[in-house]
């Protein structure tokens, strides 16, 4: 028979491995669910198997979705001939927060990476081509990271389109809004300065 | 037909209810189920409808527990006459944590406060005077928050009982195990210093 407290502490040991969630927290959480247990933890535990059964990446840019292709691919209006391409799901999101961006995406899920042997074949790159081709792009913007296995990336994907009549463009670097000068690191700072604009 | 963002949007929303968790870590932890689908998030929803399902005051002590008694209540081990009076379940579990108190509990669920209206009826006061009178109790033991409020109900408690023959102690006061006096709150000091021992 098992008993009460192993099916309360099994449920704290699962929540303790999602990040962001400690040992204590993660009991604190189970405890504030176990209070509100109508409200909110059978509501949490239905949408969590409903996403669980469903979630898979969308078969044509790799965000994730619950549905065969995504929203942002299934969307007409979104059809722009703009495609941004990001490292993961997250970078998609934060892009999409602010709704500036009307194209749509291509999720690498990654980097390239000599150290982890994730050649252009693993990354799907071969994909990101085939999607470019297919949606009529006119202008793909590498939206990667600003480390060194992010602009390696950026710099093969930017030659595997040379041949092609695609304009290819990446996010400007300087100085972040709201930012102070002194706060900023120096390479930032380089970055603002040989891209300074008339003023 | 409920579109795959809205149902992942859903989810975020309701992790981002939990204590700890706001919108950005919200965020990462789905993203992090959604990568671990068969091996966390499955598991996970599993556990959570299960504890929603049948997660319960235990009839006796007011721990929570997923069966009518707990574990400790029905552990005949611990039937040791001293029962310990805490707050909430999550003092418990701070007490069981590391495993030197070998009796039972008593879960109050709050203290005693006349803004709230919470009185020695609403508290359940009267079940704790039972569970007492019903499990041959000698000692109670007092570990309740050294709060105003948790002070308060504690002098109530004691008081109810002065007519039986039940030793009434609570925690001791004093420095912390690793604590610099330096980072301590005068109050603390004063209490250590107050109930200071022969070397």
């Amino acid at each position: 028979m098992a008993s009460g407290r192993d099916d309360i502490e099994a449920l704290i040991a699962l929540m303790g491995r999602l990040p962001g969630l400690g040992p204590r927290s993660a009991r604190r959480a189970v405890l504030h669910m176990i209070a509100k247990r109508g409200a909110l933890m059978t509501p949490l535990a239905q949408s969590m198997a409903t996403v669980a059964a469903h979630a898979r990446e969308c078969a044509r840019c790799g965000n994730i979705s619950t549905q065969e292709m995504c929203d942002i691919c299934t969307d007409p209006r979104r059809a722009t001939g703009e495609i941004c391409v990001v490292e993961d799901v997250a970078d998609l999101w934060a892009m999409e927060r602010g709704q500036f961006f009307k194209g749509r995406y291509h999720v690498l899920g990654g980097t390239l990476s000599a150290l982890d042997s994730v050649g252009p074949e693993e990354l799907g790159i071969p994909k990101l081509l085939d999607h470019i081709a297919a949606d009529n792009v006119t202008e793909v913007i590498l939206a990667l990271n600003a480390t060194v296995e992010g602009q390696t990336t950026a710099h093969y994907i930017a030659e595997a389109l040379e041949t092609r009549q695609i304009s290819v463009t990446s996010l400007a670097q300087g100085v972040p809004i709201g930012g102070e000068l002194d706060y900023l690191d120096d390479g930032t700072i380089q970055a603002a300065l040989r891209a300074r604009k008339a003023f």
